[in-house]
């Protein structure tokens, strides 16, 4: 509850430092009797890890999940779920230049005026390692909502720093470096230029990445105030560097005309989902669509003004191994945090309401 | 914990249906010693309340407020203080035509699924209605951070569907119907003019509102998960009709390079505020600035395609009294949701850190 | 969850102060469905309210409870349930005498100095007032158990000062003004006698008092630390005046052997009941035992050793209108506390493990 | 918040199972800027772990804990700290006769109700062994609390079985394998002679144990329901094993008048203690004083009669390595939870009221 805990019901507690011993964490009320071992969960943190291509960060991390508790022969017993992944590739003096500095954009400052300490090694807490314990949690949250419901998460960049990315079909998301949902290999090559560019010129990008979760529930969400789609802008806003998020129509909806705006219903289901799936904060069972806006790396090479912590001015630049696009590697953190929000839900809905009452509904 | 509180250790559990006896809340964890009467809270309801101008809904509601508790001799000692606001001119008949229906874009499809069970009367809980305790309890938020760190909140109306209102001064947010920050009579004009034509047409539109904190301190915002922009971003999206919030460049973020995102610090405070105030989820002492998407009304006259209970189409026509634009009213509901997440995490960083380390950073 | 909030899913925020306008409770969670009006609740309110017999305070407060949410047609909606109970008989200067002193073993003390301000109206929200709006979420609370699995609520008065009340029936415990378990007409009269003769002598007394709850289903409880006798203790513990809480056994068990402790089982249930219904912090479909222990009421007219705010020494005597054993009136008390804890775990289990797999197993 | 965590700013998330590949927590909360190394830790694992003397389970376990994060360069940094403890001494074998049949008295009944699942390796998650993570994070409180306040931890064994152990001195408590308060020679050979008698008879028996918190800082709890008193009854009553607690006078106070049980105060402080340090559910700055039950151990050689998973008769003998009186390792346990529950409402308190007003009154 202090802070480092996600999710009520389904509760995810992490710990740990970009270059301490380990990072992980504790998983308390997933449901008992979930078939679960590590293979469940290592090809969503393969997903996530660093070094997968030139357009990350190469520090070469295996991030090798151990189930530490809450498993008995092969299945989950309804206690606590810990895991815990070793860091192996730290080079904290990649990192000794920036200990008595802040860089530009980055939690360095933030965390020294809270705290009044500060582990400066790789960001310490403040790194988007930390999010692969939370992605290792989402694997199980992932598996335990398509036993139960049938749902499934996907998700892609649709733009990267000023080129959009149409959507063509899901598909295509693994077929190349960027989680684009396309075929278009003129794209990928653009893509591929503009990257190989800002990591020249030492500077990075933002991106935005689109998921949706499919075959959700009906009736999943507390309507005042821990609405679903509250939630969700609560988890996407977690996630390191998202500035930005969108349920459904987002912001676009500011231009729209209440009888262009709302989602007909036939008796076959909804037509369109402007609503992205959240009518007053609980579940419509259409898709539930959120796209969120990440900012570009503050950890770049071009020189910056700044401070250190005497307050004194100086010039800040960034060496180590840093993602120039850390939108890169967000669709799997994105789909994740998702999927524990959805769990979550479905946990509370279930402890006031009893079993899910509408299922499926057929969409037009 | 059950999904009707707002904060941890200001925490606001409110309740009420629009038509039924009395809406209110439950304050629990207000510092004890704070001055408080009625009259500290009596005029944020009034900017939020009905009736104000043609160009809002025409219910007839005086939302005056009782404290019922935690008060004594004008002065709060630390025990819940309790706000009561009955409910005075309910006309349910106005909604009898959708009690077996259910409205497009509206919650009355999911409550309906969620819990089996629906007090039709004026949407019941998913009223914009229940903002009214929460602004009550900003109200209280927003006196205590102003006594202890001289934080003020601002908000304005930036764009009313197709209409961009250009920021010129907080001044005259309260000299025109909209919260505009603007002084343009002709622009005004054409709001109004663009209002009463939607008005007759029997349809609603969207809208754009931005948020400021002033003055707040470094250091509050628990980096993961808990992190101020998250709460941020959960407290805005749980706004009745929000579907889209940033902090600081927000979207823009996705098409800016590190070297331009990242506010630079001088001896004499950041340059610029692409954060909006938070760096890793924890305020940096920038403004903390914050624009949300509010989807228009779904409660319209037009005619438009549904299903009735049995799932039998049906032309859903809604009469009775409804906001043409709900993002009129919104202005004091964020300002007051950012006074929420503020004082909570104000309060959660008391506890952990102790008294606030820095405090009103130079801001250049 | 800042303090005055009681459980987790079945969530009740009280408010309120003995001499304040009104005291009451928002219960959050309640599952929809549920046939609920004032009638449930007025009776529970009767049972613990003043007035009542010559041996508790004379204080004249009908406790007429109002709901003012959550309830459409008589049926619960899901939505947060507002109890009102409005304070009628506040005679405030009985208590003038003691605003800037403390009565030994009273809250006046501790309140002075965490809070630095005090309601001293009626021990203001310390009174045992407020367990009135409690008593009526528990109403609630037991009538949800009864129709899901049969469970009732059953107390009384085991011992008062060094009389010892032996148990012989549960009918007999409305027949007398002590809740005792007995219709020996001698005892109850030494009892009767033994309370006239305290109220001349302007003291007070403790009591005893067992409660228990039948049927509960097996597998309540979240094993570690969320037990359900854990959380029993809390409940209890939590009730003004309580200085001790046993489960089953209690402290006989100190002097058990492993061999006469352990409640067998045969295919026909457990033999014995030194568990009280609680083994590994979960429920075994065994009868709740608890008992706990009251002390005597602080507020009394004996002159005692005292200080005031100033730290001077003082002699205080409490007039006023007080119970002369606060331990009277505490079974309907412990009662709704023990409803409001199993259901909390109820739908707790419920969002974990599903509907519950073994209801009322045989007891031999 | 599922269940398995302790605390609501200091929060403790425990995980593990007696025969998994480890246990341990993550403690949420911790205040920045504490000296920590694994060396603050262990003594207070060495305290509780088994094998130290013929009197307890012969399990060899060396406990030796490990700090995964939260700490850099030997401080605290405000972020979580994972404690890790590999199981070394499984002997999964012994168990093996009693995974199909349930224990009279054990947990194994009920969690195979609950979940529909168990790990019956040691008892899995409710073997005792799970307290070591508690007592881990009590030892990181305790360090705080000493600074910050002064306080101190102590504990012993009051009885054992119906062997009184009149208090002497803590000084002795370190000097006997019972935690005795006593240097009586001939009390603790009979207390040896009564523990011997009770291994080769194959059986177990039951203690009672008493810890004190000394130098408390008036004005800890909030008064309802979060009392410190009840937070206290919660947390002991969570110790395996525990049936009853007891907060100063305890039970006694049943037969205590008003006029002796209140602890009258002078310029000098309370004269007395019946109170235990609790007035209204905060701190009075007396000592905090309380008293656990704790039953025989259900593990024992002794024949039982019991039936299994198929409801069938069985008879039921527990080999393996077992405390024959688990209450002699509880006194380190007992001292944790409540040091666990002191910090967390000195953050709670420091959270609301800022700093404590009045640390150290002097006691009469």
């Amino acid at each position: 509850m202090s802070g480092n805990s996600f999710g009520k019901l389904f509760s995810v507690s992490t710990f740990g430092e970009s270059h301490g011993p380990a990072i992980g964490c504790v998983i308390d009320g997933c449901p008992p009797g979930l078939p679960l071992s590590e293979a469940d969960i290592q090809p969503e943190l393969d997903r996530r890890r660093p070094g997968t291509s030139r357009h990350v960060t190469q520090r070469q991390e295996p991030d090798r999940v151990e189930i530490l508790s809450g498993v008995y022969e092969g299945v989950t017993t309804g206690t606590p779920i810990a895991l815990l992944i070793r860091n192996e590739d730290q080079r904290s003096k990649d990192y000794g230049n920036i200990a008595d500095s802040f860089r530009p954009g980055h939690a360095d400052y933030t965390y020294w005026h809270k705290y009044g300490v500060r582990d400066p090694r790789g960001g310490g807490r403040s790194s988007a390692r930390l999010t692969a314990p939370v992605v290792g949690a989402g694997a199980i949250a992932k598996k335990w909502l398509l036993q139960q419901y049938g749902t499934v998460f996907k998700g892609c960049m649709s733009q990267l720093g000023d080129i959009a990315v149409p959507f063509e079909s899901w598909e295509h998301v693994h077929n190349n470096p960027f989680f684009a949902a396309s075929a278009d290999a003129a794209l990928i090559a653009r893509m591929e230029d503009a990257m190989d560019e800002l990591r020249r010129a030492g500077d990075s990008i933002g991106a935005r990445i689109d998921v949706v979760a499919q075959n959700v529930p009906v009736g999943l969400g507390q309507p005042i105030y821990d609405k679903l789609d509250a939630d969700i802008a609560f988890a996407m806003m977690g996630i390191n560097a998202v500035k930005g998020v969108e349920i459904g129509a987002g912001f676009r909806s500011v231009e729209q005309k209440g009888s262009e705006h709302g989602d007909e219903l036939t008796p076959d289901g909804f037509i369109g989902n402007n609503a992205g799936g959240v009518l007053g904060g609980i579940s419509t069972g259409q898709d539930i669509a959120v796209s969120i806006a990440i900012k570009p790396t503050s950890s770049i090479r071009t020189p910056r003004r700044s401070i250190d912590k005497d307050g004194k001015p100086v010039t800040v630049e960034t060496f180590g191994r840093h993602d120039p696009c850390v939108g890169i590697r967000a669709t799997p953190i994105a789909e994740a945090m998702l999927a524990l929000v959805l769990i979550d839900h479905a946990l509370m809905h279930r402890a006031q309401c009893g079993d899910v009452r509408v299922h499926t509904p057929r969409i037009a």
